[in-house]
């Protein structure tokens, strides 16, 4: 068994009565997935709240804990989502604890082929849905006994968070020491502990810092069109006391003046073998703007998982369009505000552009508007100082020395010095 | 007196009676400010009620021309500030008419006191009241007759559309050959036709050389935190029926590679005597991405009013800071949009950041957050290809070559040219 109450205290997270969430002991800042055992139940923080409430949300049900709680996005960010991709396969175990072997195991299949589907590019997802699918499997065929093959799926999900949760305290070690007394760090989207089950990526490394005594003032970008800089980020750093300023994404020229910011801390979406960096859109502007300024260190900063080195070039890396509503939603909200407050009439337009003049088009014809929502955008490895990962900090150039068996190494090794034991599938 | 139908004709300028504006021929663009003389009545298209709702709105006060008018921003850009400013003290001069002559100029100069305070930093408002008061007096002076007086603001007001609308042609026939059929043209908040009174700046002359059949398609950044180039800038764009490729602030580098973006072109609020131009906040941004691309060309398109030579260097020019609740407004609208759909409960915040934790302090402290709005920044003469502008196209070095003398002399025989008298008053 994974003592994953053991691994929370190693970490410094302890059960918040008032919110219902574990919370960081210094930083404030909460555990995103959590599985209460005694009473079978799944535990999120509810991201879509966010940050205008805080709050858990809980089910028994995987179907529940697929839609709406990953395809909704009250879990983000593909690490978080594997962790509670991992605890959905434990609910449908569960939940089919008492029927035949094969039956059993026919059924978490399906649990299995539900939950991939709720978020398909998330491979995080797929890979904790399958090695609880595999160890139930193997647990079967060794003993026949649906009771232990269960107890295999709530280790195999248990793992899953724990895993998570110490190389995210790895990734924060070994990035801390690029970090210093009077730093400004610009950041962008929600690189942040949200988007790991706690602490990860770019923003935990701060935090952690910063509760540990370090001077560091934080500069958020707004992110448009969802704002998870301006709602998740500013929500986050505010948790750990962090000095913050808030900018629009068109600051960056201005507040690395205005601010002196040096260095520059991103999450990441993809690494290609090159050393490019598929990450938020406008994560690219920065780097460039960046490396006009000179004295700017721009890092990103990552888990292993998002490695990937199948895909050779920045330019191999398919980018992701998302629907247009999530740019046009403030503007449907301004024009029925105008129209409450008589600034408009009741004639006036009820969104802008109006849908008859928006083209789906790849390119605009004469008196059409395409609206171009890219997910993310691709960062030439030139303009990358660091990347700062879970298994080590590379320069771009390094990544292509890497090979899945290498940084599978390293992973078991750091995981079992922090005694957590790596299930024999994996190993296997 | 100024033929000002004349110069009307002569621009493409025919009035559409739907909407009660006068509207460009070919462009469909329309007049931001004209004078109804028969009715004594100023005319302004109702730049507050854009996108959402196109109209126009009108006065015969003065106290009105300025609160709402101008203050209000119904009428917006310094340009047209300027022009309707010279119609506010027409409406005045109206109004005291058959007052004394000691007593009109009296009136008179009340009136230009109260509009220059409508907009303080507006340099063409006082330089447009100060002109009206000038002829003003200086007829009276000259025959005593207050009725030759009106007449006398009456021409210096007309003259200051007629010379706006001209220098605009100007502006747009030189920049237009810059443009070249396919260009791709990134342009950002609204240096438009509807800054100026019909026609300038930026937008003029993409859109007159789209009409006239070159192929040209914009992209138009969203300019956070008013959204001028989401809202005004795209509104305009397709009343010319351009091809229009709307992006948020953060797609510069994402825009420049999907579309092939090969100008940058945006209108101008201060340039100084090094070639420095500020404009709006973003601005920059874009210069220093483009220039690592190395195939974007830089233009800044302007008229010689903002070319302050006394300002120096870049640095010199001040950086208003505008209100937060410019960058808040729209996630207090998304807070009670969640709350009115039951995302949130009542016990939400209902606004983010709160209040109690953004502090006025230039550096945040711990636990505090400061929102920073600048209303602008300044790009560097080095990464400036041209500015064009309506006295002629400099590269940003031969800006220090000016004198005010040389740009007024450009000005006078410019309009001297189309047939437009420039009053006394002015060459004395």
């Amino acid at each position: 068994m994974v003592d994953i109450q053991n691994v929370f205290k190693k970490i410094g997270l302890e059960f918040d009565p008032d919110s219902g969430a574990y919370v960081h002991n210094k930083t404030n800042i909460p555990l995103t997935v959590h599985y209460e055992h005694d009473t079978e139940t799944m535990v999120l923080l509810d991201q879509t709240k966010l940050p205008y409430e805080f709050t858990v949300w809980k089910t028994q049900d995987y179907r529940k804990a697929g839609i709406p709680g990953i395809k909704g996005m009250i879990v983000r960010g593909s690490q978080a989502i594997g962790c509670a991709a991992g605890y959905g396969m434990l609910l449908a175990a569960n939940e089919y604890k008492n029927e035949q072997k094969e039956n059993f195991i026919k059924k978490l299949r399906e649990a299995a082929d539900f939950l991939n589907e709720t978020r398909p590019t998330a491979s995080p997802l797929k890979w904790a849905t399958d090695l609880c699918l595999k160890v139930a499997e193997k647990s079967i065929s060794k003993n026949g006994k649906v009771g232990e093959a269960v107890e295999a799926v709530r280790y195999a999900a248990d793992y899953f968070l724990a895993a998570d949760l110490i190389l995210s305290w790895y990734l924060r070690q070994d990035g801390k020491k690029h970090l210093e007394d009077g730093d400004v760090v610009m950041t962008h989207c929600n690189g942040g502990s949200m988007s790991s089950s706690y602490g990860g990526h770019a923003l935990g490394m701060l935090e952690e810092a910063y509760v540990e005594g370090k001077d560091i003032i934080m500069v958020s970008k707004e992110t448009r069109p969802r704002s998870q800089g301006y709602k998740l980020t500013v929500w986050e750093l505010n948790r750990a006391q962090m000095p913050i300023v808030i900018v629009t994404d068109n600051m960056i020229s201005s507040a690395f003046e205005r601010f002196g910011v040096n260095k520059v801390l991103l999450g990441v979406d993809r690494v290609a073998r090159d050393g490019s960096v598929a990450n938020k859109i406008g994560s690219a502007d920065i780097a460039r703007v960046a490396d006009l300024y000179g004295n700017v260190d721009f890092y990103y900063a990552t888990s292993y998982s998002t490695i990937d080195l199948e895909t050779k070039k920045g330019k191999d890396i398919p980018i992701e369009e998302r629907s247009i509503d999530e740019v046009t939603y403030f503007y449907i909200l301004e024009a029925e505000d105008k129209r409450k407050n008589k600034v408009i009439s009741e004639k006036s337009l009820k969104e802008w552009p109006p849908k008859n003049i928006i083209t789906n088009k790849k390119v605009p014809g004469k008196g059409e508007i395409v609206i171009y929502n890219p997910a993310f955008d691709v960062t030439p490895p030139k303009l990358i100082d660091l990347i700062i990962t879970d298994i080590g900090v590379y320069a771009p150039h390094q990544i292509k020395t890497l090979t899945n068996e290498k940084m599978n190494q390293i992973v078991n090794k750091r995981l079992e010095k922090q005694g957590v034991k790596v299930p024999e599938i994996i190993i296997e």
